[in-house]
């Protein structure tokens, strides 16, 4: 590996066979690895920018077997950069993957994930080995999965929430109950089938997780199915790259005002990207969408016909997957990702699910971790 | 006011004096008021858009006094609907606001806030009438608030939480201290001052709320100062818009590890805006900064560049309130907008806080109810 330094000591350069890459100083002072800058104990950052001199540069490198020592001016300070953790991080790597592109983290899927969907034994995952790791793996990865063999009790569903992280409880209480009532409040709790949707589309943050729990399942009918948002977003854009780009560009607004002292409002787009054209959401319920207002004239028509097309893709059974829930069985859906649905049941027998709401945060946090402790790193 | 369909019967127009305003039959339709399409009870809607024919079409309209009684074809469907509300859910407006533009729900502030925080009696806000509606606006409003008066209990944080929604439990807790400790393994706990700063941007969904309540506070300094990153950035722009385009274009990285099992990682910008340019996000906190590697090389300097004067403006004293938290005194912030710091304080005597997170759709949530319940609507 070839080590230069630009004349006024603002940029690192390494070129090695395949390929040149680029550092600035002041990126490279910024993530300086000594015990000054980045805590030993816990690797948080001990200064701010501001303890930084603005003309910070590289007055002398040292390449050192995997490790390039490098000298900053005016400080006259020395730190100690890890090669591979150099090239880890290489941000000179002139990628624009435009808008939509998933990452590598993220396996988008179909139907034909039927056969695998990820699942295990509540007391097999409550070991935290193997099995426990492959689980959180693929439930970070499919956005979804299942959990089999638990205790048919009330409450249940938190054992599943504690495997990876912590209840967001809300105005719906810690946990709800989804059962057929008389005089529902909320269509969740009639006999009817429910298209395909992600939750609390009003509320801001969503709850970025939810499990569903069984407690009954006599009724015929009910069954539980799942359909990959990413993936029908794609498929929209593979379609017709027009309309991914308009419900991405444009917001629409949810609510939910059910309940007296309730009011929840939100306004996010249905197919939501980062700046940097990552696809990272989904939103898609019917139910709550209020009069979309932010689309401008010209383009609502093209809103309302990707909506629609979008809407098909969602209903298309190609993409779903369809399963029951039986008595201390429960799902785990990504719910910025994968839409759930139930279809229609019977009046005879009873359907009792319990369901609550997790974050996102502490299953990818569990996931790291443990990575982590495997000697695989975190990404 | 004129009414007009157009021929195909695909556009309403509404003519005023003052303007035109033109609505698709597809989004009246989705929006129709009828009660077999919107649940009488709780507003949702009870037919999804696959329910609605493509060739949807208006085929007469008749003006009714203050509503208008628009027929569909080929349902041959007759809804009313009320004029007030269609011109208040216009679309037809032709506004782009470009980017970082402010929701008119959000006042920024600097520090001539500093003589009218939003402020109340933790005993007047629980009659829940007048005083607290009013908090409850300004909070919504200025991301800022105290409350005052309060129990010097351990705990106590979580009455103020029940003002308007629910904790959001973490890894760290329900709640967490905040103390003087001998071997920190958070710099939160030490007695140093901290740069203002967002808390926990390596999570996602980030805490959209933190509550800090004060215990004890006998050693001297340790002041609170409070910094509205809206008008940070807003600053940021007026003086170099590149800056503040450049720092809303990329996402950086952040990242916590500090603890066994735990290792938090988020992707997400400095600054945030909607796909409509709207400023509703920033995150600033140096010591979770993690190796930012999402901007391209080419934008890397121009990126530091802004960092560092966006923390230049964060830390000018023309941006900030400062107080002094007593016990039984409490401070609210909107984790997504408002950066809070601790000056340095001294070692003799103690410093006790225990501090929460929770989210701002109960807070919003509730503004809209008590507005709605006051006749003045929700937003």
């Amino acid at each position: 590996m070839d080590v230069s330094v630009s004349e006024d000591g603002g940029i690192l350069t390494l070129a090695t066979q395949q390929n040149t890459i680029r550092f600035h100083a002041i990126w490279l002072r910024d993530n300086s690895p000594d015990p000054d800058t980045k805590s030993s104990g816990n690797g948080q950052r001990l200064i701010a920018l501001r303890d930084i001199p603005k003309d910070i540069r590289i007055s002398n490198v040292q390449a050192d077997g995997g490790s390039l020592d490098i000298t900053f001016a005016p400080e006259e300070k020395t730190a100690s950069f890890d090669l591979g953790w150099l090239v880890e991080n290489a941000y000179d790597i002139g990628s624009n993957q435009g808008n939509g592109w998933l990452s590598d983290e993220v396996t988008k899927w179909d139907s034909t994930l039927q056969s695998s969907v990820p699942s295990a034994k509540l007391s097999d995952l409550a070991q935290r080995g193997d099995i426990y790791s492959d689980w959180i793996e693929k439930i970070a990865r499919y956005g979804f999965g299942k959990v089999e063999g638990g205790p048919v009790s009330e409450g249940a569903l938190f054992d599943v929430v504690d495997l990876f992280g912590f209840v967001r409880e809300t105005n719906y209480g810690k946990l709800f109950e989804v059962r057929t009532e008389v005089n529902p409040t909320n269509l969740a709790f009639t006999g009817l089938g429910l298209q395909a949707h992600t939750d609390n589309p009003y509320r801001d943050p969503v709850p970025t997780i939810q499990v569903l729990y069984c407690l009954e399942s006599s009724a015929a009918g009910g069954e539980n199915m799942v359909v990959d948002g990413f993936a029908c977003a794609l498929r929209l854009k593979e379609e017709s790259p027009e309309h991914f780009d308009v419900l991405s560009e444009y917001c629409a607004r949810f609510e939910y005002a059910g309940e007296d002292g309730v009011c929840l409002t939100s306004k996010r787009p249905l197919i939501e990207l980062a700046p940097d054209g990552e696809l990272i959401g989904v939103r898609f319920n019917n139910r709550s969408l209020s009069a979309v207002t932010d689309v401008p004239f010209e383009n609502m028509g093209l809103w309302y016909e990707a909506y629609r097309r979008l809407g098909e893709i969602i209903d298309d059974p190609a993409m779903e997957v369809v399963f029951r829930l039986e008595p201390g069985e429960a799902f785990i859906v990504d719910n910025t990702r994968v839409l759930h649905a139930r279809k229609a049941y019977s009046g005879t027998g009873k359907r009792w699910l319990q369901g609550c709401y997790a974050d996102k945060d502490g299953l990818l946090s569990t996931r790291n971790a443990l990575r982590r402790k495997a000697g695989k790193g975190a990404k």
